[in-house]
């Protein structure tokens, strides 16, 4: 058995979408098998343990994932992972995987999708709502996939986005008013707020939205007026309903699940798509267990670094 | 974070049955989350995903294990564990626990909790069916809890009974016959059967059984109209209706879940208990994640053989 310290390290971006992105497309022929993330509430947050095997792949295992929004404040991240792979022959544990950096990667790899497929230009300006590593890790990806010409950034803290937009030389990126980044082509929001912060009047007809920061039943960020002038398409329904930018609106009367468009992994297969240049276009990210599967396959390539005994008992 | 490769060398059986019954007891009372686990399904076997919190001994943590039957033809156990644990503070993983052989200990913990309260005597009979590693652990646990007088013991293989005995040279134990083993005043299955072996007229009033094999939907070891004459205790009415002894009566309309006389956790506080000497008491074992926990509670005492760098990403 063997411990990945540091997996991200060296991964290739482009490399990594493209593991997502078949991950989604073997969701989408319904060739995956992964039950609904299961939440374990604590007292300062909460823990999520995803299980899944994709067949294609031959690769099976469980993510072990914690969210503690007081975590900043003592040093820690808010979300800390672990991942379990285990060998699809025997069942035996082979491979543990600091997963922290591979789940922003993960999640940045599915907004990158979404793009590719759903924004209505190939060159598109992107507006970030939230300027933490998810947003990072969402311009990483997007990038990859289609022509980013400007970023605009919105951050409550103004110097956060202009320190974020530091860390990009090569893109043209500004900070900017929150109604300003929402015209760019493709928006993409990242906070953890539980108070809609996208007014439906600044959203105008073409845009395609990656809805990333709602992951836990009670948070949203966008006005549900705007999911009534969009299409939604989600990564999966049943982890939506329950915990996507939808829960809330669904619980509210406000959005019905039979409206949701079709998921991503319909959309890569080409069973769904955007229909115009003028729809508005969502993306509800909650995060899968087959997209921590697929970017742990990208890694175990790479060989671990430390072997650890399972040899006890056996 | 720390690997623990070997934890149950050195462990004190009667201190595991403690904290196993203590951990039995605050389900009794409510105090734990545990969602039911989750089986995801691989060719030549599966895996179950077993999250769970339990708030008075601080721990929270996931087991993932396996069950592939064909294992044992290529050297490897059916069943391999690994448990991690996380900080109940911040969600950082701490401990990963190489668990298959606590998975044998904390399942023959239960059955000793199970026969210490249900057992018509404090000094009895133990007949077991099955003389694997859970035949060997349930009488390693149970003899700390009752008087053992004698053990009898049946396998498929005759050789394999007699090989069991020699592990117990401080114990009179007999291969015997299955309609022999029966007789006794505790019974224990621990075998993979979907075939129920165990004939109803083989069950004298009294008897105490604990029904530890059947632990995935399909499987079971006694004719249901055992069941009809016995009051059932389970470890968790979730998880037994799902895949315990009852899973496959329940499914034909042989056995309702209504007539579960209550859960293990439930007689350890004294809520429900056996009610006369001649009333037939079966324990319906699925396995836990709360006794997961429990048991890497007693482990992590001791300090784990190999520290991990998880700092990557933080």
């Amino acid at each position: 058995m063997w411990y990945y310290s540091n997996p991200a390290s060296g991964l290739d971006i482009s490399e990594v979408n493209d593991a997502i992105e078949e991950a989604f497309a073997e969701h989408g022929r319904g060739n995956v098998q992964m039950p609904p993330k299961l939440y374990v509430h604590l007292e300062h947050g909460d823990f999520r343990t995803m299980p899944a095997y994709i067949p294609s792949l031959d690769i099976a295992g469980v993510k072990i994932v914690n969210v503690h929004p007081e975590n900043p404040g003592i040093g820690l991240p808010t979300v800390m992972a672990l991942t379990v792979l285990l060998d699809i022959d025997t069942g035996r544990p082979e491979t543990i995987l600091n997963a922290t950096e591979l789940t922003n990667m993960r999640t940045g790899a599915a907004g990158a999708v979404a793009a590719k497929y759903l924004a209505p230009t190939s060159h598109a300006t992107l507006g970030l709502v939230g300027s933490g590593r998810q947003a990072m890790a969402q311009v990483n990806a997007i990038s990859r996939e289609i022509h980013v010409e400007k970023v605009l950034v919105w951050s409550r803290n103004e110097k956060n986005a202009a320190d974020f937009c530091r860390n990009f030389p090569d893109i043209d990126c500004t900070p900017a008013e929150l109604s300003r980044v929402c015209e760019a082509d493709i928006v993409v929001t990242t906070t953890p707020t539980r108070k809609p912060m996208i007014k439906d009047e600044w959203i105008g007809e073409g845009t395609h939205i990656n809805a990333i920061g709602a992951d836990a039943p009670g948070k949203q960020e966008l006005d549900p007026a705007i999911l009534a002038r969009a299409e939604v398409f989600v990564d999966d329904p049943a982890q939506a309903v329950h915990s996507g930018e939808i829960n809330v609106p669904i619980s509210q009367g406000l959005y019905h699940q039979d409206r949701i468009k079709g998921t991503l992994g319909e959309v890569v297969i080409g069973k769904k798509k955007r229909e115009s240049r003028d729809e508005i276009t969502v993306f509800d990210s909650t995060g899968l267990a087959i997209q921590d599967l697929a970017i742990a396959k990208v890694v175990i390539r790479k060989g671990g670094d430390i072997e650890l005994d399972f040899s006890s008992g056996i």
